[in-house]
C-alpha cells in the first residue's frame, strides 16, 4: 500500500483523483491550498471528500503568498471572465506559477511523511492556458524534485498526474465508474450559492458531462443556458 | 537596468547576493520567507539590508506550511546540533524541499512583475547537505520554471546563483570588497542576543572570515572558542 499526497482543491478533477487512488488501495493525505481566492467554498468540497475517503487533510494558508501574485480574477477585482474554459480571455484566471508552488509544498510534505507518491489532476484541457499544467511541466517538475530530495525522500518517490493526458469529459466517465458524487464537488470560479453556469469552469463543467453521456447533478442558477441550448 | 527578485534570510550570504546585485546597478526586490524559525533574528536584518538599499521587501509568511514539514532542528524541538557545518550531523536541519518552495515563490512574483531575473544565495558549502543548494538543482528548477511560466514570464526571465560554484570565504572576500557591512547580518540557529559561537552555520562564519583574511566583527557568546584557537 503506497502512501499518496494529492492536492485537492474540492473540484471534480482533483476530486475524481482522491477517489482513484482510494479505489487503488493507497494511502491518502489530501492537501488543500487556501491562496485568498475569492471565495472558499470548494475547500469545503475538499473536506468533505477527505471525511467521505477517510483520508487526512491539510489546508494550507498560502494567502500570504497570493498577496504578491497579482494579476488573477480569481484573486482581485479583475471580473471573472465568461465563455468558454480554453479561450484566451481566461488568461486573466493565471495565479503565476501557482502549481510550481503548491507542488512544492506537496513534494515536501512527501519527504517529511517518506510518502511514495505526489499526484495532481492536471488534464488535457487545461494545457491551451495553463503552461504549468502539461505534460512537459510535469516531467520538469518531477525531475527537479528528485534532484532537490536526493538522500532525503524514500526512494522511488515521483509526482503521478494520471489525467494530464485525457480530457475532462474522460474524467467525468471515470469518476461516473468509480462512484464519485459529482454534486460534492465544485467548479464554479463565483462564489454563489449555486454554479453560475456561465463562467469558464461551468462552461467547461457542463460540456465535461455531455460529452460523457452521464447525468449533470449539478445545480446551476436558473437562466444560464446549457451550452448546447 | 533589470529588475531582481533577490531571496534574503538577512544571513553573510544572501546580504552579500543583495549588495552583489545593487552595485551592478540593478533594481532589487528582496523576499524574506517566515518559515516558523525558532527565532525571527535574521529577518530583521534582511529588513535591515532592504532600508540600507533602498529596496523593496516582503516577508512572506510560511509559517502554515512548515507547520507540516517536520523534522527539521530548524523549526521543532529538536536540539539545533553543534559542530561543523558541513558534517553529517547537520542533516537535522534539512527542512524538505525548503529552497523549491521559496523559489517557486521568488519566480511566481517575477512573472508578476515582469522581473528579469530571480536570485539565490547558494554556496558550495552547502551542497554535502543540502541537495537543495547544488548547480544541479538551480539548472533543473530554472528549466521547470521555465516550462511552467511559458507565455506569461518575461522573456528572459530566469534564475541566478552567482555564488554557487564558490565557497563560504569567497563570499566574503566579495562581500568585502562592495563594503557589506557584516555585523548587520545574522547567521546563528540560535536566538542569543549574540552569535553562539558554536552552532554549525557560526562554525562556518568563523571559519569564512579566517580563510578569506576578513576581520570578522561578529559578537560571540563569551567562552566559545574560535576554531582555530
Amino acid at each position: 500500500m503506497s502512501q499518496v499526497i494529492a492536492i485537492v482543491s474540492g473540484g471534480l478533477d482533483s476530486v475524481t483523483l482522491a477517489h482513484y487512488y482510494h479505489a487503488a488501495g493507497h494511502r491518502l493525505h489530501l492537501l488543500a491550498f487556501d491562496y485568498g481566492q475569492r471565495h472558499k467554498k470548494e475547500l469545503d468540497f475538499a473536506r468533505r471528500c477527505a471525511r467521505r475517503l477517510e483520508a487526512r487533510i491539510d489546508v494550507v494558508d498560502l494567502s500570504g503568498v497570493s498577496a504578491l501574485l497579482k494579476g488573477s480574477a480569481l484573486t482581485d477585482d479583475i471580473p471573472v471572465p465568461e465563455g468558454h474554459y480554453a479561450a484566451p480571455s481566461m488568461a486573466v484566471t493565471v495565479v503565476p506559477n501557482r502549481n510550481a508552488i503548491m507542488l512544492s509544498v506537496a513534494y515536501g510534505v512527501a519527504v517529511a511523511q517518506q510518502a511514495d507518491i505526489v499526484a495532481a489532476g492536471f488534464h488535457a484541457g487545461d494545457h491551451p492556458i495553463y503552461p504549468d499544467c502539461t505534460p512537459a511541466f510535469v516531467k520538469a517538475f518531477d525531475s527537479m524534485a528528485q534532484v532537490a530530495n536526493q538522500g532525503y525522500a524514500l526512494a522511488g518517490l515521483h509526482l503521478e498526474a494520471p489525467f494530464v493526458n485525457i480530457t475532462k469529459h474522460e474524467i467525468v466517465a471515470i469518476g461516473a465508474r468509480l462512484g464519485v458524487p459529482f454534486a460534492e464537488t465544485w467548479s464554479c470560479y463565483k462564489g454563489l450559492a449555486r454554479h453560475c453556469g456561465k463562467c469558464g469552469t461551468c462552461t467547461e463543467r457542463r460540456e465535461a458531462f455531455q460529452l460523457a453521456g452521464v447525468a449533470d447533478p449539478t445545480e446551476y442558477e436558473e437562466g444560464s443556458a446549457s451550452p448546447c441550448g
